[in-house]
């Protein structure tokens, strides 16, 4: 089955301790989108300025990723981002961060978009985030979403989780929107605002999955060329999401293993700039390291 | 087989958001010591003072724990240590540290405890771990050590290195005495330096082993009401070590399984002050968790 995502497409200019590049595509739904389409067929819904060109729309075509529904306003430029991250690559600092084109964002979804079986709502306004969800006749909905909006948009962000079957944040997202410093309650409380499962992401340390009835975590895959996380949650979530969509079941082991295909998706996504390194990856690649991180985490009962 | 663990036996004083107790039986040989017990027979060498009494001493033979190395200092007090935690629970504010009996201590070691099978050298000046270490004809030594050391004694923290072959210290630890942000590289640089196998405690995120040809990681078992952290690493440690020495086994299998039981040892330390928890503890209980750690954990191929 196909998913549909709504996000940003962006262009980034990322430093690292170990190099620097200008104007990289970025975004959530690139990120997403990309990871995603190594399991299904995935839509974009975003909006560019005119400086998404030939090599950007072409990014997608290579991955057949539909892009008929990507707005484009002329004269105007993409949403652009510049960070930086230290040592520990755990946190970015923000340099910069020109909306544009994003600024006015009202997501326009096509017929076809609204019949998309699995939705993904990218970090971006909740008020927004509802509007798609509305529009769209999806068997599940998944949601992201971050600091900015927990603290700035609270009545919206509370309605957005009301709509919603799973949420996709990270660790410090999830204290901060239950207000709780220990996960578990934390993920017991965000449970009880809406979305029926909780995942969250928690970088190095890898996953954890919260129902009313179950919990799963998994370690992260280990990597020992961290270059840039840029991107890390978004691919996880269309690894995970993509996933789910190629097998159409919703079940606990379903959603255990598209965490580890998530896992994977991050896991490769970090070794390079921007979406470099998933450009280039192979289906046997993603096997290989699924099964190396089952392995890494399996232990017998003796 | 048995088990000698070298390392203090303390009174603590700790606060946290959800209470306070005041002179606690604690110290690192102390949690080691009472979680090992649950598997097999433990004998520990340490140094307290005349407020060590009857009641403390109950503790440990309750525990069948062998404390006929236990050197008492007439007129003297024993090792304390005051400190309070924050709503993270991740960090210790050091409000007081009176060495009292421990600035001294010199190891004494009877024939019987030369000839321990499995020994743990817990957190104490690495000269004397090597001095202990040295005059014990284990099969299996492990040690901890922490910050402090890693800053003050980095010499004898690298001979203490050389001489052991399990090295169990927390995520921060490795990151520090491996000069390397990134864990995975941290792991390896530090098997560099002598041992054969690290284990990596990293508290609410479960733990990590490394040798030179393999890789395991868990997940922490989820606890929703963490009431005191403190003991948790050493409670980890007793829980580890005494699963392998119960076996007598080595294998990757036994030390993941070790690492299993490890967590779950910690998993009920946190769960009330000082030790207080696991000296109530049942086996059937410890199989229990074991057991939900490992659903919790599971995934299918599919």
């Amino acid at each position: 089955m196909s998913i549909l995502v709504v996000g940003s497409v962006a262009f980034d200019s990322v430093k690292t301790p170990f190099g620097e590049r200008n104007r990289v595509l970025g975004g959530s739904a690139t990120y997403f989108s990309v990871a995603a389409s190594f399991f299904t067929d995935v839509r974009l819904v975003a909006v560019v300025g005119d400086d998404f060109g030939e090599a950007e729309e072409r990014v997608f075509r290579d991955r057949g990723i539909d892009i008929g529904d990507l707005e484009r306003v002329p004269g105007e430029r993409s949403f652009y981002w510049a960070g930086e991250y230290g040592f520990d690559l755990n946190t970015a600092r923000t340099l910069d961060t020109q909306l544009n084109v994003f600024a006015n964002f009202k997501p326009k979804l096509s017929p076809a978009a609204r019949k998309t079986p699995f939705l993904f709502l990218g970090n971006i306004q909740p008020d927004l985030q509802v509007e798609v969800r509305e529009q769209v006749a999806a068997q599940l909905v998944a949601a992201d979403t971050m600091n900015y909006w927990i603290k700035n948009t609270p009545r919206e962000l509370r309605e957005m989780l009301r709509v919603v079957d799973l949420l996709v944040i990270n660790d410090a997202e999830a204290r901060e929107l239950a207000e709780e410093a220990n996960l578990i309650r934390a993920g017991r409380k965000i449970l009880s605002m809406g979305p029926s499962r909780l995942i969250v992401k928690r970088g190095e340390y890898g996953a954890a999955m919260f129902t009313d009835h179950s919990y799963f975590a998994t370690p992260a895959f280990p990597i020992e060329d961290v270059f840039d996380p840029t991107g890390a949650g978004d691919s996880f979530a269309g690894g995970m999401m993509g996933y789910l969509a190629s097998t159409g079941v919703e079940d606990e082991q379903a959603f255990r293993r598209a965490i580890i295909y998530g896992s994977v998706m991050a896991s490769f996504n970090v070794e390079e700039f921007g979406p470099e390194r998933m450009l280039k990856l192979t289906w046997d690649e993603i096997r290989d390291r699924f099964r190396q991180l089952r392995a890494y985490s399996h232990f017998e009962e003796g």
